[in-house]
């Protein structure tokens, strides 16, 4: 059984968190955030496909290979992506996990590094490494501790985004934490987001590695703000095994819909929170000869400019909707597609009700969406995708200069 | 030898135009274009690549097919696409072959329909006929009938875009005149763009085939709004040998640099007149190991939300641009990779010169933006896109309710 509980990644037994300023943000808002347990953690990632990879991404990739999945801690500071910078900024990844090793007392390679914020600026190690002093100073097992750790890592994001549920099994309970960033940049395969999970459960690397990827296909993986992909992203989970019970044959599944839940939560507020967003769009695809193309056709629908502009102007456009499954470059039926907008069915059998156009419309004023295609080919899958409306508000953020 | 002259489809010889209104759009605006050779044309065509294929595109299809490749005349309605409009829509599709026939004094197949403008609402067979009858009347070799064709076929479009050239060689001198529509839904394959070519050159069908796809790759197949492949693309291509040329071995070459000059101008002009746009970005990717690979990076580059933002805004954010070569999927290698904007080199080696930041930012301020991106793998291959910039006025434009 899931439950929701209060806090975040300070959630499970053995993690503590903190999030303080050290002046990467010119703002001097909160820009780096600590995760720590207190025993070695089984730890498994997920890093973005971009073959730009930032500095920290190397760093945390080489560490895991190195430690063969475990760690001590994540450190993430925001405001400075460290990415295109270079040998310097390889440098500047490299202290941040000796540092925190150093304040923390264990190898630099049980550190995961993390960093989003602006390409191409150099990060500033002084800062990063007094950042780093003061969140090990302040690290906390409280809600509040998770809390300022969540808001240390957002750059544009509205506010901050962090679940936590407890799984009940017959072996005992065990928590699970989150807290994630997101929020242009979001795309399928992670586009700039972070996460992080930290578990209290006991589990090797491979089964961490294999419930964390299950995971994220069906949350993470499945939304979008603008079909972009970037240098920085990761998914993070650490388990610590500190509510004594070990995952198993029997075990694994409630790991999995844990995970699943809290990954799940975490990425509909990423989409919520996307730049300029005023909706939260599900797009349901049904129909489809596999699940992959399920998936593409889905993915074209969120991603497609037409369709987020229509929805942000409350317009029932199936027209728009029906032309991307079309040029989606998967099976498609028209005379046996289907289109519906919330209750209302406004294409089937290849003819449209524009009768009913109104009644979607009003439908569309509402802030949470969803929309079904139908491929119309008979086929037996289906997949969803979250997405949110294209706003003038994004224009505006994404045109105004870097400050 | 090839050099601009007046006019547009209506400029070759053996050719007349028209365009009038018949009612489809409420505004009482042209909405009925009609392109007529006075002899047999050699006929070829390029169509929609989208699965979701308008009536008219079945019955274009069906005609070059039955021909073998001639045609007498192209008959072209805006203002409703007659898309997703079932067998009712095949039928007024087929009605608009016949009229025009009828009117012409040809058979049905001689002539192919195109239509343009909203999805799933039914066309109306009484005033497209009776635009048919008025457009026959109308039928003029001036620039002004040439002219008023390429208003009729208009939506969203801001201007209309027309252009002709002469084409001289050793065997003596043709005309290819055209025209096009945009504005939105426009991308590489073909979205919905429609496009016209009149040639009084002599040829066969599976020359001008060739001689149409070689001139659209580089041109119409070059250009993105916003990423959309609609309905209803078509690209068509008449030849009716009216100027005695005859294309051969010696005059190929010529004949193509001429349908790619007309392209060319065509494809820019729906760039520049696209939704909400206020910039024309070309991109220029080099450096790519093969010729499909540049091609797919300057289409995810052309393509990217977050550059036509930043360029919308003047931002010369060359991080935007080594993240979307870097997620494109193809050969990519940071330490050799290389963006310029204007004439300014912004990163190079693996590191940035941000202190270059406010020539480009200067530059960007220009209608008219060069972007080059290598690659750093060191192969050979290039190619270039356009696009436009995207602008509040875009999302303005389409999260209106259709009307």
């Amino acid at each position: 059984m899931i439950t929701p509980v209060d806090s975040g990644v300070a959630a499970p037994r053995g993690f503590r968190a903190a999030g303080v300023a050290c002046g990467i943000k010119a703002s001097g808002a909160a820009d780096l955030a600590l995760i720590a347990s207190d025993g070695p953690a089984t730890a498994a990632a997920v890093f973005t496909t971009n073959k730009a990879v930032a500095a920290p991404v190397i760093v945390s990739r080489e560490h895991l290979a190195l430690t063969g999945g475990t760690a001590r801690a994540v450190v993430t500071n925001s405001g400075c992506a460290n990415a295109c910078t270079g040998d310097a900024g390889l440098r500047v990844a490299t202290l941040m996990a000796q540092e925190t090793a150093r304040a923390l007392g264990c190898e630099p390679e049980d550190v995961l590094v993390a960093s989003t914020g602006v390409i191409g600026v150099a990060l500033d190690p002084t800062k990063v490494t007094h950042g780093i002093i003061a969140a090990t100073d302040a690290l906390d097992r409280s809600a509040k501790a998770g809390a300022d750790a969540a808001r240390a890592i957002m750059t544009t994001d509205p506010f901050p985004k962090e679940y936590a549920v407890r799984v009940d099994t017959p072996a005992g309970a065990f928590t699970i934490g989150g807290m994630a960033k997101g929020s242009g940049m979001i795309e399928p395969n992670l586009a700039t987001m972070l996460g992080y999970l930290t578990c209290d459960a006991q589990l090797d690397a491979p089964t961490l590695k294999r419930a964390l990827a299950e995971a994220c296909d069906v949350t993470f993986n499945a939304i979008t703000v603008d079909g972009e992909c970037s240098t920085n992203d990761c998914v993070f989970a650490l388990a610590n095994g500190a509510s004594g019970v070990v995952i198993d044959a029997a075990t694994y599944e409630p790991l999995v819909d844990g995970l699943r839940a809290v990954c799940h939560e975490l990425a509909l507020g990423i989409v919520r929170g996307g730049e300029g967003a005023t909706k939260l769009v599900s797009v349901h695809v049904t129909g489809a000869k596999t699940y992959d193309e399920a998936k593409r056709a889905a993915r074209a629908i969120a991603n497609s400019l037409l369709v987020k502009t229509a929805i942000h102007g409350a317009d029932p456009n199936w027209g728009r909707l029906i032309a991307v499954a079309g040029r989606a470059g998967v099976a498609f039926t028209l005379s046996g597609a289907r289109v519906v907008i919330g209750r209302t069915v406004l294409f089937e059998h290849g003819r449209p009700f524009d009768e009913r156009a109104p009644e979607a419309a009003d439908y569309l004023t509402g802030k949470d969406i969803d929309i079904e295609v139908d491929l119309g080919t008979g086929g037996p899958e289906d997949a969803t995708m979250w997405t949110c409306d294209l706003s003038a508000e994004y224009v505006r953020i994404n045109a105004e200069y870097r400050t």
